[in-house]
């Protein structure tokens, strides 16, 4: 382990399947060790010098968290063969029904989590509004600010105090984190019952407290948590638990209820289930089946259900505040549907703006965590500082910026809305009859602010002016936010701030064009979520769903075509990002060009630590306490062959559960018959998150340790294998497409050791390589 | 051999990669060998006991057309790696380039395409009806019918004489060909551009006289034509062919064409960009990756933007009787919003019946595909005489019915549009002011009829006893057409017969619900489609594109997610169900429960044919000639290794075009260098489909044959292998996941030869598995 290889090692990743020999001291010397040296080879993630971590807060630095390594692969040890071969019909009926009454009750909770977060923050957020506007209309201006922020800064205290506290990593949008999860990355904390918890209240409060923030990346998160609590059987440590989802107990059953359980967050979030399906189709999800397609389908269609039964219920007024609003659903319908040449040319320009501005959206949003990491490194309190300080700004600009704009009479056809309390039309500060246009954008909730964007037929409702006050604040606001310790999504920053640009745009190409300002807030919003997101086709259908109107389909997804290429001539999208940034080891599906120079052998990294088939339990706890390695090769020696053979793969969880058995033997000989009536395939299944046996939960005798035990019950006879000379491209495709944890590189001749190393994850990432191969070009 | 094991084999799989050794006069031998016994293990597909074939004629047993599998494996040999590592930047611009070039051009044929397929329909259909209604008005009764019958009779007779003569891969949907190309399975007929020629303008025909056909799975079917016609770089055989598509000789890049066609075909047919994205998603395509949805989706946008130009210039009236239908568009806008318990439970009914219709639907399909079989194979005349047989019955239907029913008073509200030759009431035989409802329906085009049986605020449009009447000759004609010697799709009958059906529920539970009955035809459409097709997320997105109503999106979930599981509790989706009639091996994702009894050494065949690593070409001569096997494991041997060692795999096509290169030595020595001076990697490429070099193109001197070949640059040093003990269905999902044509099975010990076996797609096939072990249940 030279010293540069092995620091961008730990960067990549801190829980190594095959490097390990790592424990805290050594990692302290490193430490020491790395931060004299500047190794950083290109664009460095921000946590290239530090241990890794999977929480947003943990961008920044200051929550360490183990990951690790999910596995997809069947693992065919004689145990799960005698499992698998007679698993009867009637346990393979309840399987199905529990897979799709997990799918109902993930639709159930995430839709009733959605329609609970638009009524708590219908609710809270009216109430604050109608209290300053109240106090404006009595002119009592000092205290209707000091009313408004008070409200503002006590429900962002109490957000960032939620994150920061009891769930640190439900700070952010989320997606990030699913997205890493889908992609077979697992940390604890990710998915955790508190996380849930926070990513919920902390994202009604925070939505209410006025940020410039959304609630969908925080739904996303949310739905992935439901799922992901229902499929691990309940948390143990809040004694929920239920134990018949013993079937679920696989990592493959997992993935695929929090893909649907991250279909279902959008689907709540825009009330788009179409648009769900495809968000986990496009963004979230690494692999994908036709099967999945079908039952995340039957997700969000509950999820659509469940949320229309509650507004119809909600229509009769019993809801509080929430009213006719209230969960996003924009008509634009009434725009013009003909269009020429000069329309398109605005819309082409449009999406070439929209590009541009998205890329740098996401540049600003990457300096700007980067930034926010020292501060919040510092602990709890900065970080609340931080978000109060943040919160002050929000609220100075939300209350301050509509002085500048002047009073503007009502229209006269439209008085019966104008000037009250709710509406497009807000009073502020003017007299009756009157009303102020930037007060309408920005003291109101923002599902609000972009229905007033979108109206249509409202042409010279707000002034040149006031929009570009308006876009120029939304924008900043909205990158300085993204980063604080509070659930904050990206949607609908990015909507608010591209809608307000293209009212604009519409605007100054009134003379040219002949589309609808509604229209081209729209297409506005569509050219800023294809510059920043870069997805495609789920957002040509969330914006199709959310507005209702499929005639706009040609125009929205030129949109999304023009702003996406031009956006991503500069950068990636904002979630890929992320990822990089918080160094999460995330696989791409496609192979980096420089891979095609190596070969597999090249990359493996030793010593590597094998047992035999029969081996002493004092070499297995060594190897146990010494390395990190997750998966170790077994090797068939003389006598029992002729010559060494690999005999399979073995993983830590399946050792540790062995050894606190104790199923051990005096001498070096078989017993694995003994082992097969001891032990049922499930006592091996994987348990949820840091429920499995521990190292430290065994309690192995000196004596015992002299004993020996037979792995081959428990050894997966038919690993994956390449050839030591497979480029390692080729090797990274196979990797990904299966979805593996641990691939065995075997030698090319014969008459040499039967495996020559293991590929894990981490042996993938550039880093990694490119430490070995300075002289590598990373770029294409 | 037993004759068991190979009879399935014969049966599954002309081409065999890894069986072979069966010549035309051995094969004759087997067919009378096989006739004699009577071997089938369970539900047999039509082929068992002949030659593969894959046209829809072809399950007629009448066309025997050789298949092949794709190879979509990365073959790392020393030419490819010399030209992967070289290629330079300004190449993979061009390559880039030419994709989205290539997806633009998809994109613009398939739209002309189904624009041209549109206008010609409405001009043919159009005159034929207006001349019947003519002489209709003047009470000619005779000589309508007369005109009605020639006209539809010679439309029929000339697209069946295109089918039978020119290019009988044509008949039928074509969704199911492209469904099994795109799952890797070749036969140069399905793509042919004479298959493209009589797709389009067979369908025009057939369209045009009458039959119970859809244009949607021809234009599928078109839109895949076209897009492999681009993707080899145009046909050779009609002097048409680009050379500078050089990077896209493989089977990756084509199968990405391809399935951006297929998606580009149903935008076409639809007016359905989104709803063709989740089509080529859900139902065509058996591999996938988000880079492939973003230029699946770019290819849509463009059809959407040609068919809307020519539609806005149709709109001045130039295109004939065009007008302002032609491609559908259906409105039920106008439907009630709300619903509440008893519409949902009439919704649910709706869906259960529907379900059931369409599974018993896609039984007797099949059927009458088995029936037809046995006319069709008698050759291009009987073909022809069916056709005309449907024809006339079909004929007799929709004008003869029509008298049954009683002349209805026009609504006085409507008296405009109403018994005129165009709109909802036609007048057939009744006197001006009153209009035959029948008739309404089954003389008009099927469009139009659709967009009856869809009219909203119409209940008592047409009476029971006429819908009755219409549901069931739509439904019978429906199965009876399908198998027929011209391109027919499946979608506009099964909608047809599921909108007349739900219309009829809705009459019936008018006293129940408050739906709107176009509403319900609307459902009932969803319902047959769901029951037949089982797709989900694409059908309910075409269906809403279609009818450009997103708030009915719940309903329309609802009832998919019923019909298709009531439907999928009796049989297999229709397309599934003709792939597997027709023998195509195509790989399912999962794998069989039985399968998980096996290892991969059970399946292997031999006798192996291998290759040295310089090998006598004598040798490769014989091995060419005897046996059918594309792919030849290469084993270096003593003296040139310690031990025997596998080298890798090479493929016949390779061979053939080393062979013909003739770089021979005279003694068995390495001379990679010469060959990788004399070749470039694309000389190997793969070429069109019939383009490559064949085994009766060389011409080798008989003292050629005694001199020495090295293999080495042409051999991919690093197929994929598995352990021989590793389960079948674990190997069965590496081949599928990974999309590979063959697989190496490796000894578990040492000492042994280093290979034992290939495993090929056809080594998966449940035909073959069951053959050799009769015993296992094939049943879950």
């Amino acid at each position: 382990m030279d010293g540069e290889g092995s620091s961008n090692h730990i960067g990549g990743m801190n829980d190594l399947e095959n490097e390990g020999f790592l424990d805290g001291k050594e990692i302290e010397r490193y430490w020491s060790e790395i931060s004299e040296k500047s190794m950083i080879m290109y664009k460095e993630p921000l946590l290239t010098k530090r241990m890794n971590t999977t929480s947003q807060i943990a961008i920044v630095g200051a929550n360490v968290c183990s990951i690790e390594s999910l596995d997809y692969e069947i693992v065919e040890n004689e145990l799960f063969k005698q499992d698998w071969r007679s698993r009867k019909k009637a346990q393979i009926f309840q399987y199905v029904v529990l897979k799709w009454a997990l799918a109902l009750l993930i639709g159930l909770g995430t839709g009733l989590v959605g329609f609970f977060n638009n009524i708590a923050v219908e609710n809270i957020a009216g109430f604050k509004l109608l209290l300053t506007s109240d106090f404006m209309s009595q002119k009592k201006y000092f205290k209707a600010f000091a009313a408004y922020a008070s409200c503002n800064i006590g429900l962002a205290a109490a957000a960032a105090a939620l994150c920061a506290f009891i769930a640190p990593a439900a700070a952010g949008s989320g997606i990030p984190e699913v997205k890493a999860y889908l992609n077979g990355i697992d940390a604890h904390s990710i998915l955790a019952p508190s996380t849930l918890f926070v990513k919920i209240f902390g994202s009604i409060l925070g939505v209410s407290a006025g940020f410039v923030v959304g609630k969908e990346g925080p739904m996303v998160h949310t739905g992935a948590c439901i799922a992901s609590l229902l499929g691990q059987g309940g948390s143990r440590k809040y004694h929920l638990t239920w134990s018949w989802l013993k079937y679920f107990k696989n990592d493959q059953d997992r993935r695929d209820l929090i893909t649907c359980g991250a279909a279902a967050g959008v689907a709540a979030a825009f009330r788009a289930p179409v648009g769900g399906v495809l968000f986990a189709l496009e963004e979230a999800a690494s692999w994908w089946r036709s099967a999945l397609l079908w039952r995340t389908f039957f997700t969000t269609a509950v999820v659509a259900i469940v949320l229309r039964a509650f507004i119809e219920y909600c229509w009769t007024g019993k809801c509080g505040l929430f009213g006719q609003g209230g969960l996003i659903m924009y008509d634009v319908s009434a725009a013009t549907e003909t269009y020429g040449v000069p329309d398109i040319l605005a819309v082409l320009f449009l999406g070439v703006i929209g590009g541009i501005f998205g890329s740098l959206y996401n540049y600003l949003v990457d300096k700007v965590l980067r930034t926010y990491s020292i501060i919040n490194e510092k602990g709890a309190r900065s970080k609340i500082l931080l978000v109060v300080t943040i919160c002050i700004l929000t609220t100075c600009c939300s209350f301050g910026l509509p002085w500048f704009s002047k009073c503007i009479a009502c229209p006269a056809d439209l008085a019966v809305t104008c000037s009250t309390e709710s509406g497009n039309f807000k009073r502020f500060q003017c007299q009756s009859g009157y009303y102020n246009d930037l007060a309408s954008l920005f003291l109101n909730t923002n599902d609000d602010a972009i229905r007033n964007l979108f109206s249509t037929s409202t042409r010279h409702e707000f002034r040149i002016s006031s929009l570009f006050i308006f876009f120029a604040a939304i924008y900043c606001l909205g990158i300085i936010t993204y980063g604080i310790a509070v659930p904050s999504g990206l949607f609908i920053p990015v909507i608010l701030a591209g809608a307000c640009y293209g009212r604009l745009v519409g605007r100054l190409f009134a003379s040219i064009s002949k589309l609808d300002t509604g229209l081209f807030a729209l297409l506005g919003a569509a050219s800023f979520l294809g510059g920043t997101m870069r997805m495609t086709v789920s957002l040509c259908v969330i914006l199709l769903e959310l507005t209702n109107d499929l005639l706009l389909l040609p125009l929205v997804m030129l949109v999304l075509l023009v702003s996406k290429t031009v956006a991503d001539s500069f950068n990636k999208g904002v979630y890929d990002q992320i990822v990089k940034l918080k160094g999460l080891p995330y696989m791409e599906a496609h192979a980096e060009p420089y891979m095609k120079h190596l070969a597999a052998r090249d990359v493996v990294s030793g010593p590597l630590v094998t047992f035999s088939g029969i081996e002493k339990v004092g070499n297995i706890m060594h190897a146990l306490r010494t390395t990190g390695h997750n998966g170790f090769p077994v090797i068939d020696e003389p006598p029992f062959t002729d010559a060494p053979e690999l005999c399979g793969l073995v993983l830590r969880s399946h050792l540790l559960v062995l050894l606190k058995g104790k199923s051990f033997s005096r001498n070096q000989v078989h017993c694995g018959g003994e082992i097969l009536r001891k032990y049922a395939a499930l006592d091996f299944a994987k348990a949820g998150s840091g429920k499995g046996v521990k190292l430290e939960d065994l309690n192995i005798e000196e004596e015992e340790m002299e004993m020996y035990v037979d792995l081959h019950p428990i050894t997966n006879a038919s690993p994956y294998t390449v050839v030591e000379t497979m480029s390692l491209a080729k090797a990274a495709i196979l990797f990904r497409q299966v979805g593996l944890r641990h691939m065995c590189v075997v030698p090319k001749s014969q008459g040499r050791p039967p495996i020559v190393g293991i590929l894990t994850r981490h042996d993938f990432m550039p880093e990694h390589i490119l430490g070995l191969y300075p002289h590598l070009s990373p770029h294409k």
